[in-house]
């Protein structure tokens, strides 16, 4: 048994595979050579079934022996201190991840998820999209001007925003070409292309014990 | 000249004058014993005259030195590295204070936000109500059966959920009465009272000035 352990649900429909959120923490842990196990909770009864562990009943969370930690951006902070393949040792650079991993929880995703939402769930107009331009077109800006968002090189911070900016409906939003690099370029990367494989194997293999239900 | 410097706007109308973000890391400092300067940018222009320091033209930003950082919920975690005040230095302490940060940013305030923002533009049909219920739902299950969010006190996570939930419309959700209980004993304390005056008093001081412009 490794010290890690992720969590997320034992299976998932098809069109969430590959985005759900137990992906940051396996990318971070294959970016950073951390070993872990995933475990899993039932993902029928999931709004009530494991609020012990997480209260809105979400995945992913992490076991790191006697700390245990719910919510992907706590998760993903915790396990930058443990590497500096996801957070520079230095204040400035520890900083800076700090900054723009809240940056892509707090002014990115907590437009680009209720945008989402109205979108899927059609509202006829969706009175987010102001916002939603605004912000994506304030990022294309900062995209365009440098390769990494902190530091000067890959950070965890990098590893989010990606995430958050790779949605598909997210990525055909306007034109912006720095951004769609800046994913291209780091969904391209080993640690993520195996995190999503993993991922969408567990839930693959589900479906078979599923079906046989 | 303090160490720490709390960048803000130089004025703002009456409405959010009490709400506005540089509360949070006033109220931290003010939790900390921390000293700090408070210095603005022009609120006319803000959309474009200080990305150079925060890309998406929003305020606060902390100086601590050498480190600069934007976000609120980064200075937070910022500060709260300085003070047991406002997190425990014990490892699980420090992992559930980190976790109850997030979630109020990430779980409540990414729901909240977009859900004030329509509401208060007249959507017709808030289609984030939903949502918004569950999650306040949830959160008036844990705050029903514990005083603190994180390790058995008052931590940053605690500032920062208030702040989130104190918010008129958001306090006027449902009827959720250990959610107000909480926001009413955790405004309630010292140095929230005096973070709040101290930036009601600023934008004040600047009425007779903006007036003879």
């Amino acid at each position: 048994m490794n010290a890690l352990t992720i969590w997320t649900y034992d299976w998932v429909p098809e069109g969430p595979r590959g985005f759900v959120r137990d992906l940051r923490l396996r990318w971070a842990c294959e970016e950073a050579g951390l070993a872990y196990d995933v475990r899993t909770v039932p993902f029928d009864g999931r709004e009530t079934n494991h609020l012990a562990r997480q209260p809105f009943g979400q995945i992913p969370f992490l076991d790191d022996g006697a700390v245990k930690l719910f919510e992907s951006g706590a998760g993903l902070l915790h396990l930058a201190r443990k590497s500096e393949a996801l957070m520079p040792l230095d204040p400035v650079g520890a900083a800076e991840t700090l900054q723009w991993t809240l940056a892509a929880l707090n002014s990115i995703e907590m437009v680009s998820v209720p945008w989402w939402f109205l979108t899927v769930t059609g509202a006829r107009d969706n009175q987010l999209t102001e916002w939603m331009g605004m912000r994506l077109g304030q990022l294309e800006q900062v995209l365009g001007e440098r390769e990494w968002l902190a530091a000067g090189r890959f950070t965890v911070a990098d590893l989010l925003m990606a995430d958050v900016l790779r949605v598909e409906k997210v990525r055909a939003f306007g034109d912006r070409p720095a951004s769609e690099a800046y994913v291209a370029r780091i969904t391209d990367r080993p640690a993520f292309r195996k995190a999503q494989a993993d991922q969408v194997a567990l839930f693959k293999a589900a479906d078979a014990k599923r079906r046989a239900m």
